[in-house]
């Protein structure tokens, strides 16, 4: 199954638009994980665990693995939740962008090496970048179109014919890039208004809406802004507001994330007709 | 001895702005090496040995690493470099580009897993996102500006205010972000008169400029149009025509990649003046 109907599969099945981001910390994990060599699987494993049935895909960020060294605990994890839950998509957050020989390695480590069913890429290179990863038809390629953080802005706001960056790139994306219908677009909540534009520029296009939780993006307007006429069409990502939620009685971490995945969802739901 | 002060000092140690860009295709590799384990880090290593007195900067490209879960391999080429060549700068081909928190893990990647003197990244997220490289003060920051690749005009060669949107980059670099002289910028060597109107902008700040060689950059063209007044301020990257070179006669590939490094420098060198 390819990557957009994996998406809309799960979107049904578990009746959410949550995407859980894996960014594990070291200095935030619970300290029986800190201490272990594979802390940051388990840490992974059990959030997994505690949160498949809650969410439409899994994100995790490279980043946070390069910085330690631990590819082979990512390894892991995207073995791990591929085997025990393969009807969930696998989202590797990692931003590439880069000439074609380049891009076709970076293709080769998303969906070869950890078995990515969608990787996110820059766009600022162009389409000769992005284009190596649709050779693998049954992925999906994930274009960064208007981030969520303040400096965003210093690009994808910049005016292009009228109109800013960001739509330019959107409407490229969907008029020609996508020629395969592997794309999606990295669209920050924390502007619900743009994410509006975005919709309307795209048709249904899957869009992966970083910036609720802890970046304080809103959910009622970020879904009603974002969703498509049959109320999904979005990847609603939440990170670290899942990851280190703040146990309740005799709560664990796992069981305070599931909590708060489970109120994530909910309130995202509430907001979808 | 900070990143823009160690390249200084190697262009002038070593009279070169030649820049060797360690790409290695398994694929490519003689084929001693390419049933090594540890294959990838000798082939590199090799080609350091025989190009250190001719180049001003080493440059790995970390997909190909990646691509093959090869980080290790990596680690083992950065730490023979640091400690056999410290006089050369080491820079990190990543192109990374992401919101801060994730910015800093991906600068501690480069920076303290790798050791490396500069890391190249993407605009497109703005300031905020290249801020965090920034707090190694002696370290550089190498932003994308043009890029050598066809697909690069697909953004970059958009109207901002009456000038391509690279234009737009390199002045907001040379202006803003350049706040503590850490900067430099990727421009390709495949369009001379750009790398010409970049050179106009930003003053003296260095070039990472990609494309001659086997991407068939023009090597006159690209030194008249981006060197700086005294006859510097470019890296000049070759990777494939380098670490790929023919043997001739009874050269080995060492051999023939040190005959190619220094063809290609002295051909730089002719139009420094």
């Amino acid at each position: 199954m390819n990557f957009i109907d994996k998406l809309n599969a799960a979107w049904r099945s578990n009746d959410s638009l949550l995407c859980v981001g894996l960014d594990p910390d070291l200095e935030r994990l619970p300290e029986q994980m800190r201490d272990r060599p594979d802390g940051i699987a388990e840490f992974c494993k059990a959030i997994i665990d505690a949160t498949a049935d809650l969410a439409c895909a899994f994100k995790p960020q490279i980043a946070y693995f390069a910085a330690l060294g631990a590819e082979d605990q990512l390894e892991t994890v995207c073995h791990y939740l591929k085997q025990r839950y393969p009807h969930i998509p696998l989202i590797l957050d990692a931003k590439r962008g880069d000439i074609g020989a380049t891009a076709r390695q970076y293709a080769r480590e998303a969906f070869d090496r950890y078995g990515a069913d969608a990787v996110t890429v820059s766009p600022y290179m162009g389409f000769d970048s992005v284009e190596p990863y649709m050779e693998w038809p049954d992925r999906g390629v994930i274009v960064l179109c208007r981030t969520s953080n303040a400096g965003g802005s210093d690009l994808q706001f910049l005016d292009v014919g009228g109109r800013p960056l960001y739509q330019h790139v959107a409407q490229l994306v969907a008029d020609k890039w996508n020629r395969h219908g592997q794309c999606a677009l990295v669209v920050g909540a924390t502007f619900p208004q743009e994410l509006a534009q975005v919709r309307a520029l795209v048709g249904d296009m899957p869009l992966l809406v970083p910036g609720i939780g802890a970046q304080g993006g809103d959910i009622e307007a970020t879904v009603k802004s974002g969703r498509t006429a049959d109320g999904a069409g979005m990847m609603i990502n939440s990170s670290r507001a899942i990851l280190y939620a703040q146990p309740q009685g005799d709560e664990d971490f796992a069981a305070a994330a599931r909590r708060v995945a489970m109120e994530t969802r909910d309130a995202i739901n509430r907001y979808r007709a």
